[in-house]
């Protein structure tokens, strides 16, 4: 049995899941259409290797053979066996993206055992409010209130899909914010996209963060099609990592995974995170990981999968975790890189410390 | 035999051989000059193992044997032998770039076997157009008209070179875009600089390649010391792309490949090729494609050498393809990571399947 | 044995060892604090595993007990045996940064075997010169006799880390510098920050190296958190490199490794390095070594350790180097990439013969 077979995990952020049967095609790539086969990739294959024997078949059943049987048990049924085998001990849900009737955090526990927790995705928080806040002020005042007192175990940002990461290092004025906010109400657009206003969420969500104790996760690296990459290399956020003490949590990250590592490197108050990433590489997670592992200190780096709609993808990031870093750290041991202990310590520590310590669980 | 052994090649880019008896070792790197020993590189070292044998030789033979068995073959014995040991069924050549005589494509075939089809260096044709152009409009209207009528099989562009890839998603004014090509032909300065007329050149060529089904390729990434790298980066072309409809293929993309493959993977129309890049790193051919393909979608990514003067290059460029594409596999296969179906239908899809579809071969 | 075993080398970029006892704990990362444990990490676990025995203990050794060990032998018996054992025959010491007392380069050769040689960091040297200089005529002037007359063997600027990589391609005009010699001289900052002076100092240390045959070392990459990463791509220095003709030399480089061996291909005057990389990365040195000899011609990659105040560090880059350097000559050599004696011509290069050819020795 390898090292990381038998871990108990957190998966420090991932989504809920349909409550209803989904298209599995359409969940495969973050492209917008697919017109490409959707089981034609890393992610394809892998789905139909791991998940297949789950639902009762055997492993690499073609995927109409899959479709077919995931239907026939429905979604019910295959979330609660592909949660389950996941070994997740504890999920972290952003619950402010819901692309359809999705899971709230106690139920997608219930189905795959273990404990839910809400991670606060404060773009939505702040876009549910502008629909009914009397006035600027309120509006503000609703976010604030919200970010300093619901029960929730971390803060999330997609900045990145809506300005990009180079944030700068203090929060705008509070007339700026006003004036920004009262903007907002007035376009009736609900989607929040004006820089001064998510400059001064993010800074409030960092500060509230830092007196809380709950970290601050950003969306960088790799996404859908609505972002430019460039925009959300994790090094943009240098500068308001150096000047805003809270702890911050890099999502993604890919392909700029060594970017992040770097961060994490030289901030003690950084932490990666490779969940997206792990599920859609397939094979390729212990390369990742490894690439992530030459400068990251080992405390500082955590296990997701931010798995979305489909179970799969939550299944799929920790069959791939324990397989890929199982073989990684078998790698190192066979080469004397480090013992026995530390190898298990290495593993525990991404897969349930290093995100238990920082949450306080 | 690998899985990639037998596989039918489509080269969908690269050049023509020198129709001469050339200094190869002139060849061997993107260099202005050749102070550095041309075989002490990856490339150098796979030339002397994998090319020694088709010309007669023991593999691993000295540089300075390989160029005298060479000499003595000629340039015409010794193409013949390359290019047919490559296995390539169709050359896609761009017609665009010659340092000296060099194939048509018709001759390219003729010693390689196969068929042979052009590719339009969209810079080149309207830089020989400006040579003879009576007016602005006369050059504006013969580049429509090669753009929409020549029998070509894809258009190219190296705009990456002249002006980087941070195109604008719309084109110019007329109004500009006759006085830029007014101001060209008044300078008589025949290499085409001008960001006005090559933003041009670029969104018509986009619209007649959507118009007629052929997809435009772009220089992306490494190449010789003319570019600065950091405006190839094919992430530069993110908004050109989504909002440009034309199927894109991505040329050499190193080392930015895995940002190359995320474009691949977010926009269908997007394709990633890896010429120039798998000659010249040699045995890292492997860890290259491995790179591309995490997220890549297999249907995605296309072959080509990007061969250019030395047959060795084209020859090379296959034999690599096939080698560490083959490794790679066969170890995917050791490790249970997908079936021997989805192995060939991949490794097919690369070499050979992938190009014809997009090119209705 | 392996290939690179028994290499002497030159170790072309390192610092002194502290002539003192100090905490290993507090340079086992480039982070200014050391909440996180220092030892785990791949340079700790390295650390542990091949320092240990070096010192008279069992390789993986307890973190405690190491401490415990050095403390025992002293900073002179623990610097000898880990100097000597790192099996270095020229020591190139940056003698311009000095975080406490440190080993001249003659005291460093002494402890660890070989020859000690100077490298002139400086904006160092410059700094050292404001504060004892009458005017800004007598500064710029001291500057210049010491880069033309000082008994050096490089030049290195730390420029990455004040004003970031994109140099000019011309130096500044002389009533500039001079201007911004005297406002230096007035605020009596020791600190050397002014873009315009730093130019002037980099474009000078170019000349004199240059017409003296000294190369000119950069700091590109990853370092302290004081810099921001992007800025100090090396890719940055395209057009200084293509203006400027002196040897460059480019240091450290990762994660941008690959972007570093390009400009070792294109340009004949540019050379790669890894220090500080491939002790912070451990077992993934071979990976690294691998991706920059992609592109990088066999003839420009040079060792180094940048060891600094500890000795650990000089032995782990010496150490690190010749095992996974071996073990990746060793799977090409398994797999018929190269001869035997291209493989000990490639080991000698980069751990000797490159930098012995450059620097005249």
């Amino acid at each position: 049995m390898g090292v990381a077979d038998a871990v108990p995990l957190i998966d420090q952020h991932c989504h809920g899941v349909a409550t209803a049967d989904v298209d599995v095609r359409e969940w495969l790539s973050e492209a917008k259409s697919a017109r490409r086969h959707p089981f034609r990739s890393l992610l394809g294959v892998s789905l139909r290797r791991w998940c297949a024997p789950v639902l009762g078949m055997e492993s690499h059943a073609p995927a109409e053979d899959y479709l077919w049987r995931r239907a026939e048990l429905g979604w019910h049924e295959a979330s609660r066996r592909l949660l389950a085998a996941a070994g997740v001990k504890h999920w972290f849900v952003d619950t402010g993206y819901a692309p359809g009737p999705v899971t709230t955090p106690g139920l997608l526990a219930e189905l795959g055992g273990g404990t839910g927790h809400e991670v606060m995705r404060i773009e939505s928080v702040a876009e549910t409010l502008s629909l009914t806040a009397a006035s600027p002020e309120a509006l503000l005042n609703g976010i604030l209130t919200q970010l300093h007192r619901a029960p929730v175990i971390a803060f999330k940002s997609v900045i990145g899909y809506r300005m990009g990461l180079r944030l700068p290092t203090v929060p705008p004025d509070r007339s700026a914010v006003v004036q920004a906010a009262g903007n907002w109400l007035r376009v009736k657009e609900s989607r929040l996209t004006d820089p001064v206003l998510l400059t001064w969420l993010v800074h409030e969500a960092a500060r509230a963060g830092y007196e809380r104790g709950l970290p601050l996760q950003f969306h960088t690296g790799f996404g859908d099609s609505d972002l430019r990459l460039s925009e959300v290399d994790p090094v943009c956020l240098t500068d308001f990592i150096r000047a805003v003490p809270v702890p911050t949590v890099l999502l993604h990250c890919y392909p700029f995974h060594r970017n992040a590592a770097y961060l994490a490197h030289v901030f003690d108050h950084v932490y990666v995170d490779l969940g997206l990433t792990v599920p859609f590489v397939g094979p390729r997670a212990g390369a990742v990981l490894a690439e992530v592992l030459e400068l990251a200190p080992f405390d500082s780096v955590l296990y997701s999968s931010d798995g979305n709609v489909l179970p799969e993808l939550h299944f799929l990031g920790a069959a791939l975790w324990r397989s890929y870093l199982g073989k990684l750290v078998d790698s190192w041991l066979a080469d004397d890189v480090l013992t026995p202990a530390d190898a298990e310590r290495l593993v525990l520590g991404i897969g349930y410390a290093n995100a238990a310590r920082l949450h306080r669980l």
